[in-house]
């Protein structure tokens, strides 16, 4: 059998020692498995950027991943740990409602609340639960594939909406998600919210940040240098780019900025 | 057997390609490796950060890990490539102290001055000992595991000892060791060199930066937002925390930053 | 046999999921690969600093790794995706010139247009490419070894040459290339250009920034704190280097600065 596949995301950076250390503590337990950092730069605290995070990864891994995501402001209070089987894939995180995209995205959802303490490093701190807590758990289900032995089977877990655009005039008015590496916005419209922006001859207007776009682009590459346009992105989002450019700088626009999409 | 592990703790970042080129050393060397970062982002040259860093994670690999540890600002001098054997691990690093943390937490040490060139790349550079001695050595050992073929066995290997905090006044006055990627606080001063801080109904004072604090709390969450506590951190020692903030924006600190405790 | 390794090159950066889903998407086809990050630091859209990076450590991985090369501003556009086999190492990547120091340090290549869409993920998007093409092909690549699957042979892939050293007066007009994690600044000049520089008693000096340099140093840690020196570094280029200090900004020089060199 193949080895198992445990990833990582969490929103711990990497300048520390601290995912080093949940490595070490799964390697301890199941040498064989096979650790793949998704990310560690999830925004501190930030629940939703890590729900979008592994809601965009998970399905690109083999059946059968367990995927470990600690974005975790409550560790050390009374919020739970669950373990959660999807259609094909595990979870171990907080129930604070980082698995929500998971939730969305899949037909069937299992989980339980991690309650049995044998699986957990001792002495339980209260600041580093992925240590103490979420790697041992997925390292130990990666041997056992037992899910029901780390607790109760729940239904009440967390669960928040992304948040959707509102139709607003002729359009909808959305939020800038994330800003890329190359400065895209990414946004939360897609093009079922307004089939316009996809229809050949349609008319638009796109406002975010200090700056405005009427067309949308196949590439990257196309357009003028140094003018805004809108694209499709590779997670089906509406995403504004500017080409050899940073539309972030360009548009002045971050993380939560408004959009709004006019029809003509 | 299991695959044997080698983890990587340096300060050489991640922008570069330097890691990448010791972990394909590694691997010509020993296809069978499993090799883990700990982290790169060591402080450049601040081997007292890396002997923290390493002395904080090694111990939670299984037995036999082999952990690579450059921070080398005399790499190319006279300075001793050094492979070291603590109760349950190895060690491949620059004797320059930035073991010092492992020696203080093990019973029995056995340290080799690596001098066998035959195991070094060649031509050895005098600028990337990380390729050419360290990333090279830890491969071999982890074929053979014969120490001794390394080099003669020293005993004067180099130490210093981690700042610990100075009783002032009532209380102790120590140092902000380090700021993690929430923005915490975390100092050289742990609950045994001021019991009072853990005791009930205990008053007294922690000053760093411009702020004061006065209480502790068991959690992150906990506390009202915006004002710092102290805590117990997950290696052991105090740091001070900003629920839902970041204590070193709010308090005005930085690594190497004062700290004083005072007790009522 | 070993397990294969698969190395990952690309200007994603690490604050994404970008590439994680490359990791997934190349364990789902092949759980066997071992995958190892060179860097995801390459500056956004530029090939020569791909194109440096991936020549500068290539050459450490064991025989036939498979090295995945993502530096793709024209991803989505006619620019063709090719496979490449060098004297001992594979290539997947955009032909955009990126894979131009491979050519320049191998004996022999062959190459091929990436044509078989049997091998992409579908739907093909227009702007993940590492995701759909080029993660895919190097698993099928690392379980099939079968080069000529994947399409037709071509012999007009894009090369452009890495910019050298220009005779200027007694010396040599270059430029950094890149500035390394210490600040570290790296020229494209190397002794061969300016064998003065190594000679002894040679009176030499070099200029960039608002700095000037008139000596050569073994290592980093000899010459006066604070005064920038030369030395050549791991890939054989000249640096310009401070001892405990930063290059770059004690001299205010930064990537694509000109350095000359004049000898007396």
């Amino acid at each position: 059998m193949a080895r198992p596949i445990i990833t990582l995301t969490t929103d711990y950076g990497t300048n520390d020692h601290l995912v080093g250390v949940m490595k070490g503590v799964v390697l301890t337990i199941n040498p064989e498995a096979a650790i793949v950092d998704i990310t560690h730069s999830i925004l501190p605290h930030d629940i939703l950027d890590g729900a979008l995070a592994i809601g965009q990864a998970y399905k690109y891994f083999p059946p059968r991943t367990i995927h470990v995501v600690v974005v975790d402001p409550g560790v050390g209070t009374s919020r739970r740990p669950i373990l959660v089987a999807g259609d094909t894939h595990y979870f171990v995180a907080p129930d604070n409602g980082v698995l929500s995209v998971i939730y969305d995205q899949s037909e069937t959802i299992h989980a339980w609340h991690i309650t049995s303490e044998h699986y957990f490093l001792q002495p339980l701190s209260n600041t580093f639960h992925g240590r103490d807590i979420f790697a041992p758990v997925a390292a130990w289900l990666s041997k056992s594939w037992q899910t029901g032995s780390f607790g109760e089977e729940i239904t009440d877990y967390v669960r928040f909406s992304v948040p959707k655009p509102k139709t607003a005039g002729t359009g909808v008015k959305g939020v800038v998600l994330r800003v890329d590496n190359f400065g895209n916005l990414v946004t939360n419209i897609t093009p079922a919210d307004v089939p316009a922006l996809i229809a050949p001859d349609a008319k638009f207007t796109i406002r975010t940040g200090n700056g405005e776009v009427k067309k949308m682009a196949q590439t990257y590459s196309l357009g003028t240098a140094g003018e805004p346009f809108g694209i499709i992105g590779s997670s089906g989002y509406i995403e504004i780019s500017v080409n050899k450019g940073n539309a972030a700088r360009t548009l002045g626009a971050a993380r939560g900025a408004e959009v709004t999409v006019e029809v003509a």
